[in-house]
């Protein structure tokens, strides 16, 4: 693999994880496939005596792992966020295989960073969570008994991915440039404003509607550019309001 | 997965394993992936409570086990046989990915028993071992790291099999629907009045801009219910606007 590969855009996020051995688990399995970046969104322990001996060779690994309080905090600068679940959910989102997956990161991590976002061990990420990510991924498992230990879940997504890594290389680069998740998550904050200002959302009541356009947005990969479009539609829209009032 | 499933011919053989807590982990990587038929030669320590802790609800799995002296005792009645290796080795033997031997162990477990053969945590197969199976597969991995955990790889291997033998069968549904072509244009003609409307956009030249948001929101495979809504957000922008002139 050459020295600066794709592998090094790629964040492995685990939000809540109960088991601190899972976390060094999940760094080994992350190492053995050249993943390096490991993000801990509010861990239950963390750094853990277990931890390091889950991770053998790989504690450098946890060493420079970032701990965060919040998944925003994690995909801060990320184009392309995959939620890794093991179960089916109401909230609807595209489905891809762990393998669609792999390809899929495997050809943004080109352009930057990217993430791989796995919930707790027993619940898995929250509707919440995956209204943040681009896509959910899946591992087609035994519908009889799915459940996957995490660090064998990371492990799988990040084999997968270092597969299609080298495949992908000579793909044609897409030429304009994908806003940040900062930047969608600022627009979202700027519609609801809106939405209250004109009178579409309740504020007793907005969350779900919220929670529904980010799904959406953050869904659509909007561009740098469609992201300032929109945000002068909302400007607009407000204008027209405050005149109004 | 149907009833007679070719998994059900897939023996993984461990052989020498060290510590209990790997058999565990790997009985619980094996039925993720519908595979139920472990053979251990020689196990350092089994049963054990470590194992069934890690094995978590594969604990049948363990129970129905079969403990051999000896890897030829183990691998009785099977028609073919991959040794997993995770470093290459002076004896020569056709190599495959994890891929391709998943591709091969489907093939042949259609016709009858197959094997994937593992050695102990430390040492891997020796050359003895190899030489009693039908091909060398290994994981693609990091070069500087490749030492996968034991239940890691046979998670991988396991993976791997199952995706060769599984026709789409069990891929999730989405459920949602998705919004028919000319319900995305309408919403689009909409947004373009309502963007005259709020005085965001001159219509001596808005061709370049409704052309983005159309491209933008084509690709986001809008659902008909994020229709329904964004069309709702744009009328209170057109009612706020009619207010206001």
């Amino acid at each position: 693999m050459a020295e600066s590969s794709p592998l090094e855009n790629v964040r492995v996020v685990l939000c809540g994880t109960s088991h601190p051995g899972n976390i060094g688990a999940s760094a080994r399995a992350m190492k053995t496939m050249g993943l390096a970046s490991l993000y801990l969104v509010n861990p239950k322990r963390f750094p853990a005596p277990e931890a390091d001996a889950m991770a053998t060779n790989a504690t450098d690994v946890l060493e420079r792992a970032i701990v965060c309080a919040t998944l925003d905090e994690a995909l801060v600068g990320t184009l392309y966020a995959v939620a890794c679940t093991a179960r089916s959910r109401d909230l609807s989102h595209e489905v891809v295989t762990a393998r669609e997956a792999g390809t899929r990161l495997a050809r943004e991590a080109v352009r930057g960073s990217v993430a791989l976002v796995f919930g707790p061990e027993k619940t898995g990420l929250t509707a919440e969570d995956v209204s943040r990510c681009s896509v959910i991924a899946m591992i087609p498992a035994n519908p009889d008994y799915s459940s996957l230990n995490l660090a064998a879940a990371v492990q799988i997504f990040a084999y997968e991915l270092r597969q299609s890594v080298e495949v992908v290389d000579s793909y044609p680069q897409e030429t304009y440039e994908i806003a940040p998740f900062e930047a969608v998550e600022n627009f979202i904050q700027h519609l609801e404003q809106t939405l209250y200002d004109i009178e579409f959302l309740d504020p007793q009541q907005p969350k779900r509607l919220i929670q529904r356009m980010r799904r959406l947005f953050q869904r659509a990969r909007l561009e740098k550019e469609e992201v300032n479009i929109l945000r002068g539609i909302l400007t607009a829209a407000q204008k027209a309001r405050k005149g109004n009032s």
